[in-house]
């Protein structure tokens, strides 16, 4: 391999610099992989500005900070603008997401929370392409304007640093408490400060800290803020290192947002971007006919399993008069289990781990209900009708009902597991199924029952 | 009538413990009407402590101020610890929720302050039986422990009251700012008094207040206080006078409970008080049992439809195939149009004055959606079956999609108007509803194009 760096600063300038231009981060990072710390810093002094945030962001973790800490403090803060530049991150947001987890390492957390410092929230956006936090990561949501405080502090110096950063921390009334190596070791809220002797450390006063990693979903960090009423809640990196907060207002809205998308999605139509009426009739018709076409196709099934009964209806036309009940009742059941789940799920009640119990569950429940509803149909449809035909809708409706309650209650679990938004695959994909399955149960219990 | 009071206390009395003791609130009102101040206050006097709150508790709001300032400082806390009271709150508790709003005129809002203070969440729920807040308002949700200060008060003053406060309020970083007849002038944050010179006065620098009287629904106070992502929403008598706080961590409780119950109801299912695991199967069962059996009665409509077309069916079976991909597509379409405007309610964009507009648009987008799918329907049905089964399913969608869309979009308006939850009177009823219409509109144009 002629290309493979040696000791020469030189030649590794030259080979560095055909990498960077020819775009191809995966080779850039193979390349600089064998370099230690003080050859990266030299390399780092003679490229220009640009190439040198690429360069230091492709650098492993620990890598990174010791090379940072050879630095200058002017080239230093070089690095950290290279890194914030609108070119740059467009670089990094080029990255396929697979390739982005595996090649883009954390940026230390000393530097992640000093390169978002500052920034407006486009700015911050560009960042977080190339801080690596995945779409939908609380990263992506977190503010890095906190007042922190350290074990060792007192409480006079701690207020002093509340005071300092009155004008720019997006809350002061929340401080994570780091210890020498900025690990989230506690929290001290201001009125904890304020209930304190001046001169007690802030190791005699704190709390346990709850924290969530800049990787974990937002929903799952908004949630972990609002449910313990916290007004902020720390977010650490992969090694528990301070990079931002979650203020809870900022918890709100990204709650508001899930529910938004989870109550439209279960009504099968895709989110609005705006306020109702600010949303205009294309718009909300383009937001639903995706989904009443593919619902659409899914009924044609209907269609095809009642084609295959059509003798059967045309000789027993009462049959058909039963149809738009007994898959009311099934797509009915079946929303009630997906619904329930659903937002179990949601609150963070029920899990993938939980999907055995799930089912028997809602086996049970849908089996009580059609023995309820089926014997309630049976009577008033042998009365009305015939004691035969009775029978065959009591029998369906104990079948549809199980069935329905059961994919009802999974469904949503499934799509979870295989990475979809279980709101997604929910009501009317369930009633969809729910109809085509009933009709099948439907029609072989009444040929055999009443022997066509 | 001999019984009416003359200027005697005497007489005063035996008359007024005579109706305190039949437990006639309303005679007792209206025998307390023409008492001035004075003589009320000489009456309480001479009462025992329970009758005292009773009788206090009746006195029209005016007349029950001037009477309290009449008394001695022991006299106020027997009046209010007897408010406080168990048997008292009974009382109050066992008026009709109509008579009660007539007869309970609001308490003084320094009053009411002050009875709230320093109750368990137990005895401030008795409490509110008697201060008269109706169900589902926030004066049974807010919080009587907070720090208020004044607009003449200075930053080091108002420090001073944050102090004191410290361990008892239930926040410390909102103040109200009061004037000198309580009412709410301001809000000051601990942020704002942490900013400013100590010496200046809180009118210098504190802001405009969003407030919501103790009346107004939970909800509506909740998002009031999430939208503009408040820690602490003032809560005010009628006249503007603070009565107590809400602080974002309850808002936050507020809503999800509701979100819990919207997303329920729509699902056709009651809310569960209880974590999906902790709920037995049982308590599943009934949570679903109703609804489905009503929605199964609903649906009975539909048997009794197609009894009515049963010879047409006879004569076309192929009619019937048709069926659940009809009423299927109505239904979708009813649901997403009742999901969004739901949705949109619960967020406040979407009111009852704008059901007018709703109905307009919804209808353009049922219109809209009828038209693209009919079209698509009727070359599909038109090529593999016949063309004119294609004419009549094309027209049926059209049909049947501007239908659903106008009744899904204004149903949740028409409920909110008759004052029943939105959620409860949607997605499945309308299912329900638009299933028997539109089959009706089915076979309508079936026997006109077909001419059977």
């Amino acid at each position: 391999m002629p290309s493979q760096p040696r000791l020469d600063p030189s030649d590794i300038l030259v080979s560095t610099t055909a990498l960077v231009n020819s775009g191809d981060l995966e080779a850039l990072s193979r390349h600089l992989e064998p370099l230690d710390a003080g050859l990266t810093a030299t390399l780092l002094e003679r490229l220009p500005i640009t190439h040198q945030a690429i360069v230091f962001r492709l650098l492993p973790k620990d890598r990174a900070m010791s090379v940072f800490e050879r630095l200058s403090p002017g080239q230093q803060s070089d690095i950290i603008s290279g890194l914030q530049a609108a070119d740059v991150a467009d670089i990094f947001a080029g990255l396929d997401p697979d390739d982005r987890a595996w090649i883009l390492e954390e940026l230390p957390a000393a530097l992640a929370s000093r390169m978002l410092h500052g920034l407006t929230a486009k700015e911050r956006q560009l960042t977080n392409e190339v801080l690596g936090y995945p779409k939908g990561s609380v990263g992506r949501r977190m503010s890095p304007e906190y007042v922190s405080t350290k074990t060792t502090y007192t409480v006079a110096q701690t207020m002093e640093r509340v005071r300092a950063h009155v004008h720019d921390a997006e809350t002061i009334y929340t401080l994570p408490v780091l210890d020498e190596t900025r690990h989230v070791v506690g929290v001290v809220s201001l009125r904890d400060l304020l209930k304190a002797e001046p001169a007690q450390t802030i190791a005699e006063i704190m709390h346990k800290p709850a924290v969530r990693t800049a990787y974990d979903s937002d929903e799952d960090a908004a949630r972990a803020c609002t449910d313990r009423g916290l007004l902020a809640l720390p977010i650490v990196d992969r090694e528990n290192r301070l990079v931002g907060i979650l203020t809870i207002d900022d918890a709100v809205r990204i709650l508001e947002h899930e529910e938004t998308e989870d109550s439209s999605r279960q009504g099968g139509v895709e989110p609005l971007r705006r306020p109702y009426f600010a949303t205009p009739v294309r718009r909300l018709v383009t937001s639903r006919i995706v989904w009443l076409l593919v619902l659409a196709i899914g009924a044609a099934l209907t269609v095809q399993v009642l084609s295959l009964f059509e003798a059967t209806l045309a000789e027993v036309t009462a049959l058909a008069l039963f149809v738009p009940l007994l898959i009311g009742t099934g797509g009915n059941t079946g929303n009630q289990a997906a619904t329930t789940v659903t937002r179990a799920m949601a609150l963070g009640d029920v899990g993938l781990r939980d999907l055995a119990q799930v089912f028997r569950r809602e086996f049970m429940v849908g089996l009580s209900l059609g023995l309820l509803l089926g014997a309630v149909g049976a009577l008033i449809v042998g009365i009305v009708f015939e004691p035969r035909f009775g029978v065959v809708i009591g029998l369906t409706i104990v079948a549809v009902c199980t069935l329905a309650a059961t994919v009802g209650g999974v469904m949503p679990l499934i799509a979870r597991a295989i990475g979809v938004d279980p709101a997604v695959f929910s009501n009317p994909f369930i009633t969809t199924f729910v109809d085509a399955t009933g009709l099948i149960i439907y029609f072989l219990i009444a040929k055999t029952i009443l022997g066509i």
